[in-house]
């Protein structure tokens, strides 16, 4: 299929305005802010075989990069709107018709738009594929959270549950460690799907900045404990998490052997924000209005002289601190 | 080097603005915009072995990505400001020097900053590397060159000289094509570096929106006809040109062998635009002003039944029509 085909027949009808996206036919898109508005921008690439199977099928490769992207929007609290897309062809038909499947359904559900782009051909079709999205929000002017923002005595919470998209990837590697579970049918429909269709916390990020709940957010996308470290250090603040609090699909009370793997992994996607004790009621009432669970699991506190900025204890109580052999996903 | 270190050492150093950027340390940038403004972005991917080789060197791989890019912006008349970069690591250090040395040259050079991005790392050193490039102008509200817009009777120009970069390429390539020349050195370094550093017509853009000169423009990454057949397939017109005025490298009066490699070869980032004739002198006088060759190539008129869109005369009598074998540049 040349360019201009693929343009026109596949990409075209995912254009919801045809002003900003210039109808896909010129080589920019233009944006235009309301007064006391920001843009918020987002820039993520994924490559085959790093961050993806092309096994995995158009369809869930797109829908993924999409939703992942999403999130970046979310924990901004910003509202997403329009991406760019960079996508390399491959000569598999059905892989692009998928993607651009994958692409719509996602849009679809997140009410944004394709605005521009780029394609471009690989040398050799066995070369990994790769894509490239630029995603773009809407906030009200200096109104975004923001991973520097924690304060001293806020209290951490994190939205849905931690290491299901680990198990997912565990399931689908068959590996030992998820075998012991015996999951059934329906659950491992459950994991897989939050493998492959990460739910970006669109809604929360937004009540939580409109309603001055949070200043301070970042979303899951290297682990638990690698992302409340960049909250650390770019607030050059520590923290302290109480493992039993960690919400996971396992067990009520998380244990050291099984943290070691939920919390260190990536790709849940779930919202860690910070917030003081005295908004506590209120971030805990927006579970019921957005259908979301909310668990609080931890607090920030003074910088510690520690290697680590995150100190894990088993609970509450502090009496037992925990070491981990490792310490987040690292690029 | 980690990501943590590659974006600190040699990323950071980029940024010019860090509450757009914030400081590369969020997982977005934010940009506001003046009221009457509009914000225009484009989006571009670069895959080693078809864009570039990796032999070349990240200075001249980054200078032409941003170079290339840069061009889209100027033939939309709009200002850059800010870039995002998508990068794919190697463990060649020279290399990322290198190209980080690229990008700070060229943004330097026509003022611009980095505001965000992505890293990722390749399965395999020996996988193509690609970059991905998100760039973003400012241009008045509405004030934008649109290919889109050209108008019957418009008369079209192009800046600079055409092809230049092909036989830069030619030299490369040490192609029998180039040798009957007989270059020497000087003149084979000038088109060396107009294949590997392109120069962005922002001012020209920039001049002919704002003094209404002109609507219509496109920047010629796939060879001036391929470029001037989008004009014309947006604008739902045809076009005239006559290859004796077609400014190139070699020759006074272009003919019909020599035109068959020039006009029909992409990465001249030069601006072909359309003008009505009454503005033709003032059009003309940019010249002086930007030190830049600006050239009356031909005309725009009612959209014709032929195949091609685009009629090619040996000169403005139109006694003599040619035929191309090639027509641009595809994908």
């Amino acid at each position: 299929m040349k360019e201009f085909e693929l343009i026109n027949q596949l990409f075209k009808p995912l254009v919801k305005n045809s002003v900003i996206s210039q109808d896909l036919e010129g080589d920019v898109a233009k944006i235009i802010l309301e007064k006391d508005k920001e843009l918020v921008i987002s820039k993520d690439m994924i490559c085959e075989d790093v961050h993806f199977y092309r096994n995995d099928g158009g369809y869930k490769i797109a829908s993924k990069l999409l939703r992942a992207n999403l999130s970046d929007i979310a924990s901004s609290g910003a509202k997403p709107l329009y991406y760019m897309l960079g996508f390399s062809k491959t000569n598999d038909q059905k892989f692009i018709q998928d993607f651009v499947l994958g692409l719509r359904d996602a849009q679809k559900l997140f009410d944004i738009s394709l605005i521009g782009g780029d394609t471009i051909s690989l040398k050799k079709d066995t070369n990994p594929l790769f894509f490239s999205l630029t995603i773009f929000g809407i906030a009200k002017k200096d109104k975004i959270l923001s991973r520097k923002n924690a304060q001293e005595d806020d209290l951490i919470f994190v939205s849905g549950s931690i290491g299901d998209a680990f198990l997912g990837l565990n399931l689908l590697q068959k590996t030992e460690f998820v075998k012991q579970f015996n999951f059934n049918e329906e659950r491992q429909k459950y994991l897989l799907d939050r493998h492959y269709f990460p739910t970006p916390r669109i809604d929360l990020g937004q009540e939580l900045i409109v309603n001055n709940l949070s200043k301070c957010a970042i979303d899951i996308s290297d682990g638990l404990l690698a992302d409340l470290n960049q909250i650390c250090r770019a607030s050059n603040l520590s923290a302290e998490i109480y493992l039993d609090k960690v919400p996971n699909f396992i067990t009520k009370k998380l244990d050291y052997s099984l943290a070691q793997n939920l919390i260190n992994q990536g790709d849940d996607y779930e919202l860690l924000f910070s917030a003081s004790e005295e908004n506590f009621e209120k971030v805990m009432l927006l579970q019921e209005q957005l259908n979301l669970k909310i668990s609080y699991i931890g607090k920030i506190i003074k910088k510690s002289n520690c290697d680590n900025l995150v100190t894990i204890y088993e609970n509450q109580s502090k009496s037992k601190k925990l070491n981990f052999s490792k310490y987040g996903y690292e690029h």
